[in-house]
């Protein structure tokens, strides 16, 4: 680094710029062949995030966990080694031998930052713009634990008070998830929300002129952000790297508390590599040997030598670990002094890090009498998000602007407003569970994620289950991070009616069941969807899609005329409604569809077969169950079966085997009534009736 | 509509004032129990629709896909009778009866608009945001088309040359597509758009305030749109249609020639409803009698009457029909004046518009030697579209920035940009080919749905396969469309390595098999490749997906050493390499798997297992055989089989069959080098035979 003190802050010291110079260092080092990587930006960024985690945050390096530390999220996730370095130099636990195994089996410095494999990474990044998303989320966790934590205290001065820090590339504010989650940070008024966009104008088709030419800086004002710029291009004259000016930046951002932050930073990727500085090859290929001892020196350091680190140096970044556990201390006086004062509210944290729920939760959930009528799982839903409100405070969520549709607003409750933003039908409170996100189901998705990571809290989001699509990238991190984030997806078939063919999912429930890790649950009725709601808040350890139906479902009887208790939902697959006599046939069915199986059954006892009828809200925890089990719901004895759901076929031939048949919609929808759609297109008790004689 | 003169455009007459009216009677009436829909947009719009329609486009109701038409979007589609009405008024083959039929088993007047299903609407919409995208995708159509065909006219006077008006919500605004599509949309200079923003704060959850506060006529200033407002609030005072304004922005939208144009119209929806107007209830829900009626009295209608509409108004708006044949005659003048003097053209025009492709493209097509160390299937698809280029004028793409990750670049082949945005890297030409998307899939997959629904031309583009999840919806919509585009999804598997599990597709092969009418076809080597873009090309009533690997694969011998040809690619599946004698067991591999299934083949001989390995590059196309060829692949005789994909084995079920086994992975990928991963997740031969001795 220069050395030109005007361009460094108060305190900055020759030993600071050599750690930062280590930095690039060791990025250009561990990016080599054959497991590669990409060191351009981890050497250009390498003051910012230096100057983030050894003078800026609030961290303590002994306890990733600290409630009270602030946050860091690199959506940049491909520069993975401008965090690594960073949790190596500060002694978070990464050690040489880590940057070392960059990329490579088992290691503990992935190609891309992984939530739960690192310790330090706060949440998975990589897939762009989800980062901002997460950050965004984040920023609103934090608003909502305080107020429900300690929601009287100065702004400032509460325990619960820290800061989001977030890293954007190019490439992360290109993606529309990011626009989305951004204009809404700016409704929501996040000011402990700092975005740092490292503006180099390079991405890996080079020159970003050919696809960005937009003034992102303005964009972040008109979405209502506080927006600096710092430019070390000095207008493309001459590169400073003016830390003084962005410690500034970052510190008037904190200072301004009504708006996120947008620090426009002007850099030159892979700074101060001679040669491949500003070029698209310096962002996700190696330098080079003799690029990277150029490189080496330029800063002063020996070309012979490879991840060369002084002790000096080390020794000097590691002095955060003292500064942590000195700021922790400082934080732990009031926040004893909190707690000695807000007894419940400690026991309450004490279960949000645990992720226990409220104990007795579960006698708030409703249920229901035997309907033919019956009601709409979208209603029952309601219903039950009604009654756990007062139960779960931990638990809060909104729709991507179908509250009415979707059913996702407890009734009495006030909406997460700013109060200036609140309207007639929804008051707000900046402390307020209510969310709204707007028509951003993919902004919503990554906000999501952003909170579950980040806090101990319970959140939901909905939309119609055909627009799960828009927020698929996100619905499989929350996946790969086993966030336990619930998804109401609503509309979940052809039922939804009129809409037509572009409103109505057909392979959606077999294109997210697809989805590692992530549950997938339709329950049949009211019952089943309150039991479904209890065993997905009772699981810690990942997302669950909740589909249901727009349109009334007969509530069947319980533990009454045959039907089986609600409770076997929560295995996933259970008999609802068994043959007299052992069952020559099994009919599966899932939501809507479970009440033809049950209509089948009846026509074909009338004709004298014997059916039994399995209700199958989740196919991933029928899975989970022992082999005893699942054997006594499908009997290896009984090869004739048929599945019934209005949707693609494709995942049930594992259930149904070579024997069975699948009644199924192979094919778009159509813009009518619900009857109508359900008997075109041949869901009908009759037709379930068929395919069961045919599979026989 | 009020009638003050000074509010109203030269030559509008109050039977224009009346025909606007009786659109808004005409929503009111259509949107009724039990099929509901959405009046209160289509109220409010109805001048501006009708302005569009009847004053401003160059259209012919008479034939509706003439070259130099201008065309329409409505991206809020929901407000489909925005465009029904004025398919019915101005002659376009709706007539009332449709409108009375909206919502209905059979209509012509789906709950959203859908192409090919209604004549005159030249987009499916409905999915927030994508129609901004489609009328991105249709500008950039617009002018590549004019540089195919007539480069040199003076820019306004080429028969080719036409306006795209988008008319978007609230909701199309917020969806992230939209940002991503419009940003794109300022780079490229699209002066032949017009984006009509109906700005009227309210949404299905109410006030946008909630969610919405960004001042989005400043965001479309920082992507270098050209900017105007007009305000029918007068700043939330009164209301006041002023037609004359609108007529005079979209005027000044069509003089500005070097950036797209952003309108910013202030409405209040529902007006002029007396009770219902500015709320979300007027959005997607019924009026209701009593405000019907209050509304036509409030018009000057008979509130007795339902769907009405005189004479002298259905006279006076079918005068459209004849004003569109005298314009589609003046203009028939310089087209046949164009097609006289050039006559290629015109024979190229001829193919594009039935998608024929140029005669004599398929004799460019490569074809590789076998080569054990083989090629990367992406590289041989990039060498693909390198030799087809000069074949094939027609076929154009890019990627989502991945361009040599991708291969989409043809050698030697322009960019499409304007000469201000080119890079050292790629030289722009406003009519080059090579399409840069930046990092924005989505908007991406909703341009290249523009592009093809609006233009003969065929467009691919590009990203790493596990980001096809940023794009689904429009993917989805391609297939719902029936359009021709290709996706060039490369990185296919875990094979991609080092990036890790965020970037490593597991569940992405079957969850786009899901989607009806999707293609999704992963060749096994380099002349799979080739057949696959020949096979892909040749279809032109479907979108597909191409998989390729980021690694090298064996080009196998062909024709010879008892392999089969690669022509097999275009049936789906074919037998690859046979058994000598009837196989005991049959390997189906797809892509970078099919050589182990040659491997394991070779291992089962030697322990004297006969086994036949069959490649199945694509699904959908091996079901589009008839019985006898899919039987003589797969003899029903042999149930011992084992599919073998490095993806989740969901989908395979139906082909291996109870006694089959599946070599699949159903959980995340780690950050490694590609054989490792191959290795430690069980992708080798050996565990290919193993499985083949398991199911015998």
């Amino acid at each position: 680094m220069a050395k030109d003190p005007s361009l460094l802050p108060d305190g900055w010291t020759d030993l600071d710029s050599r750690a930062v110079d280590t930095v690039r260092v060791l990025a250009a080092d561990a990016v080599h062949p054959p497991s590669a990587g990409h060191p351009g930006t981890a050497m250009s960024l390498a003051p910012v995030a230096y100057l983030l985690f050894q003078k800026v945050m609030r961290h303590d390096p002994s306890d990733t966990n600290w409630v009270g530390r602030d946050r860091f999220v690199l959506s940049a996730g491909h520069s993975c080694l401008t965090l690594y370095i960073q949790l190596y130099l500060g002694g978070f636990g990464l050690e040489l031998d880590d940057i070392k195994a960059l990329r490579t089996w088992g290691s503990r410095t992935p190609g891309h930052p992984e939530y739960g494999h690192t310790t330090g990474v706060e949440v998975t990044t990589g897939p762009l713009g989800q980062g901002i998303g997460n950050a965004v989320g984040m920023a609103m966790a934090a608003r909502r634990e305080r107020g429900l934590l300690d929601p009287d205290a100065v702004p400032g001065q509460s325990p619960f008070d820290h800061q989001i820090y977030c890293i954007a590339s190019d490439g992360d504010i290109e993606e529309g998830v990011s626009s989305e989650a951004s204009s809404l940070a700016g409704t929501q008024r996040l000011g402990n929300l700092t975005l740092i966009y490292d503006n180099n104008r390079i991405s890996i088709e080079d020159d970003t002129s050919i696809a960005l030419s937009e003034d992102t800086a303005a964009r972040y004002e008109a979405y209502g952000w506080h927006v600096q710029t710092v430019d070390w291009t000095n207008n493309g004259t001459h590169y400073t790297e003016n830390v003084k000016a962005l410690l500034a930046a970052i510190e008037a951002a904190r200072a301004v508390t009504d708006r996120p932050s947008f620090i426009d930073l002007r850099t030159i990727i892979a700074w101060p590599a001679p040669n491949k500085q500003n070029t698209g090859a310096a962002h996700g290929s190696v330098l080079g040997d003799d690029e990277v001892r150029a490189t080496k020196e330029v800063m002063g350091f020996d070309p012979e030598k490879t991840y060369e680190v002084t002790d000096e140096v080390l020794a000097h970044t590691r002095e955060l670990v003292q500064r942590g556990k000195a700021a922790r201390d400082e934080w732990q006086q009031a926040f004893d002094a909190w707690a000695d004062a807000n007894p419940r509210s400690k026991e309450f944290l004490d279960r949000l890090r645990k992720r226990e729920l409220t104990p007795g939760w579960t006698d708030a959930l409703p249920s229901w009498e035997a309907d033919e009528k019956g009601v709409a799982t979208r209603a029952a839903s309601g219903e039950v998000l009604t009654k756990l409100a007062p139960a779960l405070p931990e638990l809060w969520g909104g729709s991507a602007d179908l509250a009415g549709s979707n059913n996702t607003t407890p009734k009495g409750q006030p909406s997460f407003l700013p109060t200036d933003r609140q309207s007639k039908m929804f008051s707000g409170d900046q402390y307020g569970r209510v969310l709204h996100f707007g028509i951003r189901e993919h902004g919503m998705g990554a906000i999501m994620n952003g909170i579950a990571v980040s806090s101990g809290l319970r959140v939901y989001g909905g939309t119609f289950l055909t627009f799960s699509d828009y927020m698929r990238p996100s619905v499989r991190l929350a996946a790969l991070m086993k966030l336990p984030v619930t998804y109401v997806w609503t509309h979940d078939s052809i039922g939804l009616g009129e809409d037509g063919p572009t409103h109505q999912p057909v392979e959606h429930l077999t294109a997210l069941r697809a989805i590692p890790g992530l549950d997938v649950v339709r329950p049949a009725d009211a019952n089943e969807t309150a039991w479904a709601w209890k065993t997905i808040l009772e699981h810690t350890d990942r997302p669950a899609g909740l589909i249901l139906s727009r349109q009334n479902l007969p509530t069947f009887p319980r533990e009454a005329d045959g039907f089986a208790a609600a409770s076997g939902t929560a295995r996933g697959g259970y008999v609802l409604k068994d043959s007299e006599g052992d069952p020559e046939v099994i009919l599966i069915g899932t939501g809507s569809e479970v009440q033809l199986a049950v209509k089948a059954q009846e026509q074909l006892a009338a004709a004298g077969v014997r059916a039994r009828v399995v209700s199958m809200p989740c196919v991933e925890w029928f899975f989970e169950q022992d082999e005893a089990y699942r054997e006594s719901v499908l009997p290896s004895s009984v090869k004739a079966r048929v599945s019934v759901e209005a949707g693609i076929g494709m995942g049930w031939r594992s259930l149904i085997g070579d024997a069975g048949r699948a009644v199924s919609l192979e094919h778009f929808g159509a813009s009518a009534a619900a009857g109508v759609l359900f008997k075109e297109f041949g869901f009908t008790p009759e037709k379930v009736a068929e395919a069961a004689q045919e599979s026989i």
